[in-house]
Order: C-alpha cells, then structure tokens, then sequence
C-alpha cells in the first residue's frame, strides 16, 4: 500500500488535541485522514479530510466510520472495541490491535495482566461495586490510605483518587474499581515505546514526572530525567519488556515510579501518543506523533534521541474560572527562551481541564527547567 | 488585541506549500484563519477555519477577502497590490506592507531600491519589451552572456533564464523585464530576516544554497553555510541592511552571491517564509513559519539559532514523469537518520514542479550532508 499516493484512508477515532497533533503529521505527508469525534468542536475538526460527529463508544457508529478505511487508529482508548474486532475481522488494519487494547482499557484487567507476565507494579484488589471496599475496610482486607482508581474510562486524572478516610470514598463513581498499595516513591518516571507492525521497536529517553499534588495532572515532564544512569536502563528494560508483553503496534506509554529503593514499578500504561511525549516535538528527532504514523503504516521508526532538553508544562484551567477561555501573559512567555506555547483550541475552560502545553527546550536542562518555572508563574488559563 | 482568544482573524492571500506550512502554526496557536487561493485543490485548502476560491491578482476578490480580517499576509508576492492598499487605508492591518510589497513584486524597481539605497547588487538593465534586447544587442548596449528575467510574476524557476545567444530569447515572455551581468560567484547565500510590527528585528544564519544547473531551483540549502565566519557576518549585516531600508514587517528572505574575491551582492528578496528558510521546520528554535506569525501578530520574535545542523532537498517532479504523483522510495529514505519528508500535497506532477522537501538534521554537518545525498540519489517524484 502506498500511503503517499491517492487512495489509502486513515481513520483516527477521537478529535481531541492528540488527534490534533497526529494531524500534523498527516498534513505533513498528505495522508488522507477521517476523523470521528463526539463534538462537533472538537479539536481536530480541521486539518482532516473527512470529519464525522457520533460516539466512539457506540457500536454502529464506530464499525460504519471504520469500514472504508485501510488503517484504523485511536488518540484515546475509550472506544468500542466490539466494533474494531469486527473490522479487524473484515481485513481493516486496527492499531493499536482490540486485543491489547482488552487488556488495558481496563485497569483491574490491566493489573492482571502485569502479574501474569511478572512485571513490577503495586500490590492491588478488585472490585465489582465501590461498595465492596467498604466492606473491605469493615472487615480488615484493606488499610488507609490507598489508591483508588476507576476501572474504566477515567481519563486526565479523573478516576483516580487517594482514599484516607471513608468520607473519601464519598462521591465516587460506584462501579467496578482497583485499590493499589501507597507506594512512597521518588520519582514518577515514564517512557514511550513504538513498535511498528513489522516488529520493529524503539524507545524514547526516560523521562520525569512532576504531578500536581491535588489535581492529580502532570505538571513538568522532563527530559532526559534527572536520574541515574543505571535507574533509567532499568526503566528502559521495564518499559520494553512490558511492550514485548502486550505487543501491540504503535506507541505505548509506559508510566512507572521509582521507589525510595530504587526499585521500578509499572504504574499504568497508555497505548497511544501521551502527554510525557509532548516535549518531542520541539526536543526529538522524530516526535512521537510521527512516530505513531511511522508505526501504525508499517514504515521505519525514527530516531527517537533528542536534539535537545526538553521541559513540559501543561496549560490547565485554573481554578475558580469557567467560561470561554482567555490565555493571559502569552505575549510575556513567548518573550523568553525556546519556549513553544500550543493551544489546543478548546472554547471553555473550567478548573484543571488541560487546554493546551508549553514546551521549553534548551541545550542546557536546568536552564530549561528554570524558563518553565517562569512561564508556569507567568501564564494563566483562565475565563473572560 | 487578543490573538489566542476567538474574535481575532487573520487572513492568508495564497495557499500553497508555503500557506500550508504556516497553517500549521495557526493551528498550533488555535489562531483563526481564512485562505484564498485560486485553486480549489490548493495545499492549504485544509486546516484553514475559512477557504474561498479566486483569483488573486483581481482586485474586487482580495478587496472583499480582506474585508473582515484583522490582520492580512501573504504567502506570494504576486497578489492584488491596489486592494491592499485599499485595505489598509482602512484599517486592516497588511503585513507586509503593501509599500513594501511595490518594490519588491517588480524585479525592476527593486533592483533601482538597490541603486537608492547604496546595496551592492550585480549592475542591470531594465526594458520595457523583450524587442529592445535584440535592439540593445545590436548596438552594442548588451554582451552575451547575460541573465534575463521578468519583472513581475515570475515563480519557481520560471521567468529566470541565462541568454548565451539570439536564440536562448525565443519563446520569453515578451514584457517588462531586466537584464544582469553574469557574476561568477563562489557561493550562493541567503539569510531571513524577521521583524515584527513593533519594529523588533532579528536574522536567520546564513544558509549556502546549491542550485540545480539546469532547472535553476534550489537543489541542496545547508545551514550553516560552510563559508568564513567574516564572509558569514557579512552576508548577514548586509541582509541587515536590507530588511531595515526596506522596513517590512513580516520576513524578508535575502538572497546574496559570495563573489570570487569575497563580495556578497544582493541578487533578490522574497517578503515571505521562504525555500531557504524550509530546514527550520526540524533544525531551529523557532521556524520561519512561526516566526513569520509572530512577526505579523507584533508577538516578541523567537530564538533563530539552530538545535542542529540541517540541509534541505527539494523534491521536484523528475523529467519525463506528468501525471498522478508517486514518491518513489520513500520509505527507504525514512529509514535514514534524521530524514523528514514534506509531501506538499500536490496531485499532479510535472518536470520541475516543486511537489514537496525533505530535511536532514544531525549534530554533524558533513554527515546531514551525505545523508542528503543519499536521500536525493533515492527519492523519485514520478508519476504513476
């Protein structure tokens, strides 16, 4: 198949600003791309050549958008995946493949899943109801504090939540569900992994989280991570084997802590483009939504080392402001050095809703970390 | 003005490969944008918020076009100047200046702005018809060999030719036009020049272009030229000098020959991103194309260094090939280190047209320069 000639289609399900940046890179190799999103707003609306409104999570919907493309891809992993076994079936190419995407859609399945293939993760329970931890807690089988999370469609730190209390447990989401052992770490580390659909596979640099301690949002991604050599080989080598585990074509993200002993531990992993790769753009050779196109079409990988440091900042909505979005002091952060706003193109902004990324890249890394510092104190996302 | 909040538009006239390149900052600042063009298959007939078909040398169609927008560029000199000035006269704010865009859009009048201004340039002659070179031959007023060119809307090669003889003057466009003294020059140069409408002014390093013997396109821009650092400082004051007579707001491309005995003379500008400029995209801090929004929207400029080494292949229509386009070998030339493909989106190839580019970054000059090679002997742009 020839992907730079007329006449091969790429589906993406979802328009968010990962469908968005991945547009990018189709515009920049004028591949043929249609998009299916719930919003008509959303934020890949343009840029493709065939844009549908419907849910990503219906059946019907989601198997009709895929029937006349060659290749199907996703920029989230809340989809029907009923529909994209059935055009996996019909001869469409589905990456990343529904059979990894089983497994990882679902977090409870997901943690299995590293226990059966012996990869290091936090100790965890499954639960059917919220109700059951209760029960639990009653009867001795879990201690505070712990980790819940939402075994399903949680998404940009909903669905996670650090219980202390039962009035924690409070307002929670009542289905099924994980709680994981506390795990007091050093470091929230991550790393992205492609592998294209003829084997080949790469991984990017380690890079280092910095979360926000109540919105539970990455606040710097940096990279490389300001960790030992030996620390990041061994994430490296997590990160790899967990991608040989699950096999999937196209990237993975990996997301790991680094406990006080330096053990690495697999936290969760997301089978797409993800907000620790946003610093490749500006930073890597090859950035990681190219990468995903060179991955899922079957074409070489490229080379994923960076020209330069990279620091990330996320542009979130801050609180006590909701309503259509004003992005104050942008004139003042791109005043100072290689700093690279992107904005998403979402019209409202509401506390903590991520509305676009800075990326600040430097040859010198503290330096960098300094600028985002800067812009992090400079800029606001807030409403009119 | 607030440019990253709704309310605000900016109008492009022109949506070619250059158009399409800028989208893709307007898209990365959620910028609202309209494109005319008078193709409705133009590269940029996407990932613009607005696209109107017409023609853009008729007045009425850019005159109503410009209307509504707050500010107005372009991505090609040749459009309808009267409107523009219209426009401006009333309100719209068009960068670059409409005054500007008068010297530059005819090749006669720039070459006397030279004259004015004391800017080394090679010497001409200006003709109203193709006739009078056969007159001036005649007298004696013109010696072979010598370069004609036309004075206005000549693009890409074409309007450029070296007259060696009588008969290289058949079949030239008939009209307006200059001819120069042959300069027999070492390298050729350019530098871009970016000031912004606070009057902000910075330039691009300077770039060594290896032009096609024959097509007279750009076969090979490497950046930094491998050229004296005297000759380099050079070469960019004199830009300098240039772009601050000429006042434009927006870039200014300059291209200059380094002469036998080390002069640097002006051989022309383009008011715009620019072939030159295209290595940006991968190798610099900041492109051409965000610097370009930048310098229009008065933002403050950014970093126009380099993270690496780049060099730049046009990928032109082979000779012989007319037709439905194939990129020939892509894929091998993907495998290559550092290698970026531009497909500009093109259906049709012919000998010569310029159907896309692909840049070659390495920390290593003469390694992004073989590589370069590699890519050039591999690719082929045929038709089907």
């Amino acid at each position: 198949m020839d992907y730079f000639s007329s006449g091969f289609k790429l589906g993406i399900l979802g328009g968010g600003q990962l469908g968005k940046m991945m547009l990018y890179e189709t515009r920049k190799w004028d591949i043929y791309t249609k998009v299916l999103d719930a919003s008509s707003e959303a934020p890949s609306r343009m840029s493709c050549n065939e844009f549908a409104q419907g849910s990503l999570l219906d059946f019907d919907t989601v198997y009709n958008f895929g029937k006349d493309v060659d290749v199907l891809t996703i920029e989230i992993e809340n989809v029907n995946l009923d529909a994209l076994e059935k055009l996996e079936d019909e001869g469409v190419k589905v990456y990343p493949q529904p059979k990894a995407l089983r497994i990882i859609q679902n977090k409870a399945k997901q943690k299995l899943f590293y226990v059966d293939n012996e990869i290091p993760t936090a100790d965890f329970q499954r639960f059917a109801y919220l109700s059951e931890i209760e029960d639990s807690i009653e009867n001795g089988g879990l201690q505070f504090p712990f980790v819940w999370k939402v075994a399903q469609f949680g998404y940009d730190g909903q669905g996670v939540k650090v219980v202390r209390s039962l009035a924690d447990l409070k307002g929670l989401p009542t289905g099924e569900c994980i709680t994981e052992v506390m795990i007091p770490f050093k470091n929230e580390l991550a790393v992205i992994v492609s592998r294209n659909s003829e084997g080949e596979i790469k991984t990017y640099p380690v890079v280092e989280m910095e979360f926000h301690p109540e919105a539970n949002q990455v606040e710097y991604v940096i990279c490389p991570a300001r960790i030992d050599d030996k620390v990041a080989e061994k994430a490296r080598a997590l990160a790899l084997k967990v991608a040989n585990k699950i096999g999937l074509t196209g990237l993975l993200a990996v997301e790991m802590f680094q406990t006080e002993d330096d053990k690495i531990l697999v936290n969760e992993v997301a089978p797409r483009p993800h907000n620790s790769g946003h610093y490749s753009i500006e930073a890597s050779y090859t950035n990681q939504f190219e990468q995903h196109i060179r991955s899922i079409l079957g074409l070489p990988l490229g080379n994923t080392d960076s020209k330069v440091a990279g620091v990330m900042v996320n542009l979130v909505g801050a609180e006590g402001h909701t309503g259509d979005v004003v992005y104050k002091n942008i004139e003042e952060i791109l005043a100072m050095e290689g700093v690279t706003p992107h904005i998403y193109g979402k019209a409202q902004t509401r506390p903590f809703r991520k509305m676009g990324h800075v990326t600040i890249v430097n040859s010198d890394l503290e330096k960098a970390r300094a600028i985002a510092e800067k812009v992090k104190e400079t800029i606001q996302v807030i409403s009119k």
